[in-house]
């Protein structure tokens, strides 16, 4: 199973794309899409949208997972990462492609074990987890990796349990 | 001009077509756009994508003016408006067209000339304007047709000013 995972933001968004092969999860790709601050914000959505179209044309992705933002924040940065969410999650649902959303403490636990865990922790598991060198970079990219990574350990989960099931 | 109004909500989206004729706003269409509050949030954003995409295709709108969410709401709603104001402001620009937003305060001065207006106040207001017998329903259309007559006035208004520093 492939997956494309977003980090949203409507200045920088994260994007990643990882697969499962047997018990591994490999690396497709990864980066981050940046549009001007001062554009129309029309027209930065519009362009982040097209972007997208783009990637989920090039990598194929079964699933897109985008993460959900943190409600605590500040009314304004909510607004503006609704905006940013709407738009990936409207890619990838007019490319006919089921969406997934996760929360913060959601990674954490599937990426680290640990739903309080920093954001250096969990930058350190995505780059283990991939057997990478180095933390990819920027961090909008490591954490729409975190996002993908977190959709395969939940649909892995559920299949084991949906396995047990069967067998009880 | 002909203007299209969204008043957003990721269930139901209020819309409003006006067109400025001399000195007059003629009513071209409105109503509200609704969709199955229990469906995946991708498939409703794309809904409601595909049904604006629709309307600005039948009724070629020169700008679709948006109202942005009052941010002292509470955080999840925030959200969702910020979701369904991000599907509108893509329609449009994905179809170039040129969007606008205005808070609630700009759209009650613009239309019934006092930013405190209540909410009756601004529905009675759009009936008067737009010559009708009673006021548009849902509430949802009342609304977005709120949102672009203060479009066509705040465009009046600049366009006087422009002439008036022509003169100067």
């Amino acid at each position: 199973m492939r997956v494309l995972g977003i980090d949203p933001g409507t200045v920088t968004m994260g994007y990643g794309v990882v697969e499962s092969q047997n018990d591994d999860i490999a690396l497709i790709d990864y980066g981050a899409l940046s549009c001007r601050e001062r554009s129309p914000i029309g027209e930065r959505l519009s362009y982040l949208y097209h972007e997208l179209l783009e990637l989920i044309q090039r990598h194929q992705p079964d699933t897109v997972a985008v993460e959900q933002p943190f409600v605590a924040h500040n009314v304004r940065s909510t607004l503006a990462i609704g905006r940013a969410q709407a738009t990936a999650l409207l890619a990838a649902a007019n490319e006919g492609i089921p969406t997934y959303e996760y929360t913060p403490a959601q990674i954490k636990q599937m990426v680290a074990n640990y739903g309080a865990s920093s954001k250096e922790q969990i930058q350190e598991m995505v780059r283990l987890q991939l057997g990478l060198a180095q933390a990819p970079q920027p961090d909008d990219a490591a954490d729409a990796l975190a996002v993908a990574i977190c959709h395969l350990r939940q649909t892995h989960l559920n299949n084991l349990l949906a396995r047990q099931g069967e067998r009880e």
